[in-house]
């Protein structure tokens, strides 16, 4: 399965850090690459870009300040759409409609989601009906359609990075090199 | 299960809206509440109150500057002292040893955590070896503690919000009152 990410309205500097998150957990949890619309933000793409050359992976940011024409375009693609968002299907009702697709793009919504996102999407998954963050919503949605292997993976070995962590019961080990 | 969450070095303004995450994640995903050494933040406490009024339950957010005392004072009440960093266990072999326990305090790091802390827990849990977000880490940990059931959790009538969300396919759908 493919999955993209498209982050919604990113406004500099109150969403540096949470985008940034997303886009981290994007990665972490199998996702290909991340566009996001807003305010271009070049620190965005450059930390990705620099955590994929210590970590590994080929992880890509793109900035995408029409976010209509970019779902259209990604529809056209052969791509479903599924927009997580409070108001939506529960996500464990969406799961088994989602995983059959080949190729999604899942949408994480900002502050204020106007209408037509909504409606352009073919699912709006809610993950809980409480409010509480985008970060947590795509990463317990990634690790519905991944079945948990995430937790588990390990970057493609054309593209690993220079750095991995040896888990450890207590303390740090890191492996560079 | 008992749940409580420890979030380690809040800093102000720089993690104002990932402690807020994390806190509404703990709420959301089943926590029964949150202490935070760092920065004094009234704003974090209040925003959580006020969220609690118009959504339910009684989730609580409290200062606690001495993290040191705070774990070793959780530690003789009978917690167990999970820590969530990059460099632990993989979660899947830590769930089952952690699920047994009747009393947890779930530590979720800041930028640099002491030492001290990978030794007075009694588990170090990595979520992934990648680094992401302690936002995602706490929702996937706590996911797998609630087997999934947060998921379609409603709060306590006793202390019910003033706001619901009805699922709906497009659109919004709040029911107030």
């Amino acid at each position: 399965m493919e999955i993209e990410i498209l982050r919604l309205g990113h406004r500099l500097p109150r969403d540096e850090r949470i985008s940034t998150h997303v886009a981290l957990v994007a990665r972490a949890f199998g996702a290909n690459s991340m566009a996001y619309s807003g305010q271009h933000d070049e620190g965005l793409s450059r930390s990705l870009e620099r955590l994929g050359t210590s970590w590994g992976g080929q992880f890509k940011v793109e900035y995408m300040p029409k976010y209509k024409s970019y779902i259209k375009e990604k529809k056209e693609q052969g791509f479903s759409i599924a927009h997580l968002s409070m108001y939506g299907i529960p996500l464990p009702e969406a799961v088994p409609k989602i995983k059959k697709k080949q190729k999604l793009l899942l949408i994480v919504g900002g502050e204020h989601v106007p209408p037509d996102v909504y409606h352009l999407s073919d699912f709006n998954i809610s993950v809980t009906n409480q409010p509480h963050s985008e970060v947590a919503a795509l990463a317990i949605t990634l690790d519905r359609l991944m079945d948990g292997k995430e937790l588990e993976r390990s970057f493609d070995k054309r593209f690993k990075g220079k750095i991995r962590i040896e888990p450890s019961e207590k303390g740090k080990e890191i492996i560079e090199g």
